[in-house]
């Protein structure tokens, strides 16, 4: 499928206002999720992984016991797309109700 | 380890009061969660992977898209024991927040 | 996006010539997975999870310890289709190597 | 539960001549999985969850499509000990047969 193509400025600005808790880092969409326990930071890894597949759209990130940090970006496009957009808005989502 | 003994009517009807939306049927503690979707569902599954390894103590359990059933007993002792209320303790915990 | 139309009963028997272990059980095309334990049997779950959630087709499974036992059908479609043929032919290759 | 001790120069050599592809790296444990695709690799990892879970013991480690970077260290003792060989060890079972 078509990638999407790079967000403007405008656009970017307007999404990152939806989207609480990221922020765009050296060019990547970034954000840092705090959870009880290493269980639960497992949890919304598997339900998140299941996600990003289906996009076909995969993050960058790392684990250490009960945090996960995320990063996003498109490389195909060289930036940041609509595709970070919908990654992040989903995580958030899975995240949400057990994120401290 | 030891396996825990039986639990008697007493404790498994004071452990059940604890033990919102699970009930014994046909002798093994059953609950049915319900979640928005395959992977809310899937990352429920996966914590609750990781305690019960860690409780060395495995559900039965049966998934179909965003319903999880999960049927607990201690094969060991051949009938309900502690080990079933922690493990379903920690299971409601898991989904507290994202089941339906 | 469209469903497939269900297989002849031809093609359902070209499929299953391709698809070692599986079977036809009640109009399901079933097989039974075991793992060397449950840690194996889980990372094939969460293999396959990310799968059919990329397939938006997900399996009737269950898991007992070190046993997955999966059904698959296309509700839509009322039987067997070409996404129930993909399915189990991707979770074949991700246990593939694991199962014993 | 007691952490286990500090490994000596000499129980460290021994140990890392029985674990393929880890190597020592600014005091970590380490090692570099690659997997066919995301799916494998995510299995992996939730595979490993479990045991990680298990041991009370947890790995740092980061994932990028099909590669999942590990590092093992044990805070508490402040260095390497058998616990990360522990770990260490079943990770690359688990990864066996599916690492490339």
């Amino acid at each position: 499928m078509a990638r999407p193509d790079l967000l403007t400025d405008d656009e970017l600005a307007a999404a990152l206002e939806g989207l609480a808790g990221w922020q765009v880092e050296a060019g990547k969409l970034r954000r840092e999720f705090h959870f009880a326990d290493f269980s639960a930071a497992f949890g919304f890894m598997a339900a998140s992984a299941t996600v990003a597949e289906k996009l076909d759209h995969h993050p960058e990130w790392s684990n250490v016991y009960s945090t996960v940090v995320v990063e996003l970006t498109t490389h195909d496009a060289g930036g940041l797309t609509e595709l970070d957009v919908q990654l992040a808005r989903r995580m958030s989502e899975l995240a949400g109700s057990v994120a401290k």
